[in-house]
């Protein structure tokens, strides 16, 4: 059976890492145990995250002044760790959508926010390009992905403070100058991995600047002098990580996957423009490569097109529960014919319904 | 190829929750996904949530005054979680251990800790059985087993204030009055699931009695208060945890498995204590069914002995990096035969070398 899976996530990972994955865990490596029951000391897990690690470095042509962490918590918990880490008095946060909302709550915690742009009153339909980074500021927060409204940041601004950007929903997803960012982080269960990991990618030298008193599971530099086994990791998501990453490797890297992506998103958004039944509210150059967001204009005819494409297996289209119509999630692994057969039944639904 | 794995954890899984956990992650009850593919807010998912629930609860004769979450950063992140959401001045801790004693320094960056008995000094090797539990403190937290040096706790104190209790390397392994508890937590690793996720039983009336501005992640009402879905949880885990339920509920529930446990154990101890080349420095009474650590008399025998195990397909026997030596982590998973096959070596070795 074929499923078209645009689940936002967890969400669709390529086949071959979800066969390697389950094999993992029946023997890992035919030492004779599941992957679930060798130590995280033993030298086998060492070796699965120093791959990961150089993978990570490799396909985002990163150098030796970051740190690669493989935590837990999700972005949620970075939304914590991030001010408790580096929040001084103040901090600048992009406001472009539900999720870089709840982490300007989070680090409103610890200090003064400053927010130099706000997309809330618009239904975060838009990103602006012409707001202003304060330069006094500990460090400039944004959400690089918008997940639930389908938004994406596609310039970053110049600035001589520190970057910090969740890249939850598009890390791996194209190319970038990744070391214009001072902290990454990403949980993996979008793009990457099974959930329960956060990878994080921080500039080492912002850490220890800060005189609080944190606890050491959310202390950054703790993780890195405790060779990033502080305690038990997620082993199994990140060896599922190590896996991914082999596969983006393989493929050619971030370059031949953004090229994907694009040729996906551009695809279904042309359908989506030039469909009489359909559209999307997002500004079009801020439209994401990733969650591309999409209502019926005829809400009555709603009933129609989800016994449509619900019949012919396709999953997860239901958009964010906050905001009702659909979200297709085309993230690195969802083959562009999944992307051709929702087209299809798009058209057919136009032909049926117009 | 047979391995016998005395891993301290992640460590052995029982053979069939390996097998479906694997399974899972090929294709779900037979959907057509991955168990790393579907939505946390699935139906899918959230009857494993609720299985599981129902299963700790009811293995553990639980009732509707506790909330049961599925956490992420391990024990490490409820040495902190616990002081931010309970302790108000002050609490008293029992050092017992390498873990009770981090979980000690955590809290004290709370406030003020009272510890009405240390065994480090003594090397961890007993507990004592006289020590005084303060009434006028917010709580009073034990780690119930040693997994490092092998102790672990058969009566907890009788005191009208909460008990926290850390239960990371033996919950589900014998029969207790959990409703004495007003908090336990145990990172799943070892007795029951693969890493990353970390069971946490709480009696909801204890908590929002703090002022403190806790971080989201960080407060236990919040995930309650969002059906525990706060963000993704870790699904995977939380899967195979309820597969290792089920099996433990199908053996009969924790009194089987605690006299499954005992005689593993007791046999252990006993071939220790009659063997003349090993000694366990543990005080009897306090000498855990979990973790049997155990020493060379003649440390120039190590290279014999070692060579004797490692040739026979035993893992995980190496004592704790802090204190060398042996350690046979003896889990529910792990079978009676894997234990009488040490035991044999261990006859032979003496034999040989005596």
């Amino acid at each position: 059976m074929k499923i078209h899976n645009f689940n936002a996530g967890p969400s669709i990972l390529p086949k071959q890492v979800i066969r390697k994955s389950a094999q993992s865990v029946v023997d890992y490596n035919q030492c004779g145990l599941s992957l679930l029951e060798i130590s995280h000391r033993s030298k086998d897990f060492l070796e699965i995250m120093e791959k990961t690690t150089d993978l990570v470095k490799r396909v985002m042509n990163l150098n030796e002044d970051y740190a690669i962490l493989f935590l837990q918590g999700g972005a949620t918990l970075q939304f914590s760790m991030v001010p408790y880490n580096l929040m001084k008095k103040e901090a600048a946060y992009l406001d472009t959508g539900i999720w870089a909302y709840n982490a300007i709550k989070e680090a409103e915690k610890f200090g003064k926010v400053r927010i130099p742009f706000s997309g809330r009153k618009k239904d975060y339909t838009y990103i602006s390009k012409t707001y202003h980074v304060p330069d006094e500021v500990d460090y400039f927060h944004c959400t690089s992905n918008n997940t639930i409204v389908g938004t994406q940041i596609k310039k970053f601004p110049h600035t001589t403070i520190p970057i910090v950007c969740d890249m939850s929903s598009d890390i791996f997803s194209r190319k970038l100058n990744f070391c214009q960012f001072s902290l990454i982080y990403a949980s993996a269960q979008k793009n990457v991995s099974s959930a329960g990991m956060t990878i994080v990618i921080v500039k080492k030298e912002i850490l220890g600047k800060i005189k609080r008193n944190i606890p050491s599971y959310l202390d950054y530099n703790i993780h890195i002098k405790n060779n990033r086994i502080l305690n038990t990791p997620n082993v199994f998501s990140i060896y599922t990580s190590m896996l991914t990453l082999e596969w983006i490797e393989n493929k050619g890297g971030l370059s031949i996957l953004e090229k994907e992506n694009q040729k996906k998103a551009k695809l279904l958004y042309d359908e989506i423009d030039n469909n009489n039944l359909f559209e999307n509210k997002i500004h079009k150059e801020d439209r994401s490569n990733m969650n591309v967001s999409f209502f019926l204009k005829k809400k009555n005819l709603e009933k129609e097109f989800n016994s449509m494409w619900k019949k012919e297996n396709i999953v997860g289209l239901d958009g964010h529960r906050s905001l009702g119509g659909y979200r297709a999630s085309i993230y690195n692994a969802l083959p562009l014919e999944s992307v051709q057969f929702l087209i299809e039944i798009m058209k057919d639904f136009e032909k049926k319904f117009s």
